[in-house]
């Protein structure tokens, strides 16, 4: 399939990416390796006008948050943000100020926000026990967040990630579903923590020694395909065979997690008219079938890109993780 | 059925609550009007003896952290902790504090934690715009809790709430399934604060005419019967029918969820031993129809205890919410 | 609420309800005492026309058939089928059969067919073993259903069921959802198979002493009003809430599973267009709320139909199942 | 990973499998190119001995039967039994005869049974609408059901599939889950009929130029190892996994289902003891990442043992399948 012209999540229109990275060794100890990745489903407030969104939960070993109230509705009124496993109280805290300024209803006269916060456990490389990620800097990758290119690799929420035993973090892809005269694009970010190297597909990595927990992975799927929940929970069921499709086995002790959302048709928090009108892909259309081998085509990719823009990086008591090299 | 002894979720041996309430008018706009329940599954560490539990998700309006992992693995590490919607972060980041405290490898050589947090929207009469909740509140909120007797009514994560159009929030209840030689004990506690006045089904209460979001119900089912969390949740399923008896018809925007746990076995956080032996009752056995009755019996209580032991309380723009009465 | 004309599922417009009862005395032992019940969603050909719809699982104690593919598309192809347990596989062979002649290229130019059908165990009362139900008499409930008024309680699949240790079968009841210039109809059907005398709410009768496994409910949930498979799924839990109104307790040997439709926007089983264009009502709209309510109270009092209007039976082994009488 | 000493599901200990193939041609018009394919779990009686069950609906474009039961109970009580899409009502209908003979219990006094039965579409090549399958057939099948080798490819419910353009059916494969002193067996079945030829994984067929609608693909995961229902569903989300190593995208109009069981702890029927005490393997000991691992690669080659083991099949119409050849 043809990717899209950045071979970026940002190629689905409106979609934008923000990194806040903290990196900061503090002594033979401890060292500040991690950070915050923001990603806003269109250019507008996420809280007025709703996405369609889904889930799905390949391997439960995580503590991704928001996801009750987005299967329910089938739709996201938020940002994406993506951290270590200890910052999610802080990302929350970080995400909701900065909603709550754009919106100061909320929680007042109208009614609370779903916030949707991924992660993945750093603590080979980061100190997580310090809890070094606050609230601001949520609002910093917010900020951050702009269409068009952005960093991959050990950025952001990447920073201290760790991929098939070797430097992994953020990576993304994107393809074009194209049928007669529809086209429409999907892009996948991932944010990739999981895996031995013995495992991954394309290398001949020997098994890396490194004694760590299992990690995990958060898989994020966008498109503007006018698709609607029960549509985006297929595409994330894809979604997961793109990862399976890298070597990985699904570990135990992984959080495997993918949250898919089209911006094609929104919805308003609030309106006068009982009803929305809205047009959906039909589910027996080619359209569909593109859009699944997408999904796993830019999946898969995306893994890889985690890998390949990533830099060998040293982390707390002075342990370094390699940049992988694909031969 | 017969109750417990308390006629509480404490009557199940070893788990415990414990409450803080903030209660503080700042000026004519704003209230503090809001709190922290902790609920401890036992008497020892949690992370280190994970308890067997599971979820189910009524309405899913809701917002509530920790349900990914503890379906996934069918156990529970941590305490459930009850606050406003807003002060998820918050109470997250005091909870997490207090279990790195006392768990030094969480996060260093171990894997990670998984915290389960509920909340209900509180803010018809706390300003929660204010996030007034710190961690340091959800850590005294811990350390308040004890076996036996505790408060019920307004106070703790119940102190804002509103159930039924009257004062609603902490409220609890218990059964005792009985069968031949074998006895179990099953407890509820309830965080309530759904419905409208016109609904209960035991009061002539009017129609309520104050104007706010549908509002949310977390439904906490603990029992020491053997039982595993593919059982629990056919428990959790159970609270939903004893909610509905009271007279809800579980509104659009209301995040009705419920967590149910057996702290009869536990599962160690390592073990030198590849099994677990465990006993656990059959389906077919008479206790499980008990234990479903008593679910629902002690769920429906529950929420009338929440009610009756309510006080009419003021909040923020001088909201007045008065005691329900029943006749 | 008001409720519809008749007060049945069919004043849901299109909603056709077709009976074939099998009551035959074959000597001491055996009866049959059993039949078929036939639920068109609307007056078209289903296979060609297909209907929104959902499922919701509350005790998975049954054999019903066809949620799998109902669920991940949110489309019904087929009619509803009841029977009894031992029945499904000559009622799916009979319904097929039916729809084969109706569709001629069903399983040879174009896809398969999914078939949908319920059960409950009438085995107290029927000779389950003797499979006395054959595919044509499937084929003749088909032929039997029409809209308007139709027969309650021991009729059709009900002829041998058995609810709170009185003779149950077949209820239907009810409702209209109304706001503003708005309103729509809602329609439940049960077969109740359920309950022990000493919980049914609503009546004072002492414990049944008949010795029989746990039974099971089916309950379909029809309306006019424009909702797709996500928020029928929402009625369908609601569903359970009327359920448990009537004062089960949900027994283990139970399957007590729900079935909702929305016969309000159809989608064609082919089509030239990629898109399909339909309005559905906004969840946060009143009539959603009321829609929730009107679930709960049409499905409580189907139940209770199912009992005031069933005749005192008498089945195999010389069994009785009196009337329940209501004071 | 080592595999079982046949390379198949029967190298679990206790598991059988029995073929019935119906293979005739009636004229130009019709062929019946079909069959059924019957698993066994043990070697005793699976209603009195249940064994530990779940399910993953990859996608549910599929009408398998049975799966609400096994899902709410965590058991499985019957032979697994696999057909034509149009067969599901006579398997039925014969398991269920074979069964009642077995168990004259069974819905006289004791409760009913539920039975298992996946299916495909193979309508390409069989003249599916003629129900060509009865009852009787699938009586064949259980009675041919054996330990030990047993015939792959175009035999039995493969008869007539189609897998990625070139002619599929009944593939197996197994491997040895080993960790210091215990080694565990898991063997895996699949029924392949999907995906088209240009995206086999291991092949470099042209695209296929056969209009047919998607088709599907049923496996079956069977261990020794001594795990629950909670882990028997991590297990099926792996196959899926496997699976998708293959190439397909997971069309929309494929039923790819998969159902796991474990024969090491069996539950009786019926039990004078309130409690069941079982061994299970703890989730994060190593050899469940082993099992994890071994079912995505036994699925993966049972797949291409399916294509590996099949003929050139010619069915209606004198439309023909070539053996597909990998180079």
């Amino acid at each position: 399939m043809n990717k899209g012209t950045l071979n970026l999540i940002t190629d689905v229109p409106g979609v934008q990416v923000g990194h806040v990275t903290l990196d900061q060794c503090i002594n033979d100890q401890d060292s500040i390796c991690t950070g915050v990745t923001a990603i806003l489903p269109h250019e507008g407030n996420p809280f007025l006008q709703k996405v369609h969104a889904a889930s799905f939960v390949l391997n439960g070993f995580g503590k991704t948050v928001g996801l009750i109230q987005l299967e329910e509705l089938g739709l996201m009124e938020s940002p994406i943000m993506l951290t270590n496993t200890f910052s999610v109280g802080a990302v929350l805290e970080g995400t909701l100020s900065y909603m709550l300024e754009q919106n100061p209803t909320i929680g007042d006269s109208t009614s609370s926000l779903n916030l949707v916060v991924g992660e993945c456990n750093d603590s080979y490389l980061n100190s997580m026990r310090l809890l070094a990620v606050r609230p601001e800097h949520a609002v910093e990758a917010l900020q951050a967040a702009a269409p068009g290119s952005f960093q991959q690799g050990a950025v952001g929420a990447g920073k201290g990630m760790i991929c098939y035993g070797v430097k992994g973090g953020i990576g993304s892809s994107s393809r074009i579903a194209e049928h007669g005269d529809n086209a429409f694009t999907l892009g996948v970010l991932v944010l990739t923590n999981f895996g031995r190297a013995g495992e991954c597909q394309i290398s001949n990595w020997e098994q890396d020694k490194i004694d760590k927990p299992d990690g995990s992975v958060i898989i994020i799927v966008a498109t503007d395909a006018p698709i609607d929940s029960r549509q985006l929970k297929r595409l994330a069921k894809r979604a997961a065979i793109g990862l399976g499709r890298t070597g990985t086995h699904i570990h135990n002790g992984s959080g495997d997690i993918v949250i898919a959302f089209s911006n094609a048709n929104t919805v308003a928090h609030e309106s006068d008219h009982p009803f929305e009108t809205q047009s959906f892909l039909r589910d027996d259309h080619p359209l569909m079938n593109e859009l699944f081998q997408g999904t796993i085509e830019a999946t898969e990719e995306a893994v890889y890109q985690s890998i390949r823009l990533s830099q060998t990086t040293t982390g707390r008591l002075g342990r370094v993780i390699e940049k992988g090299v694909f031969v």
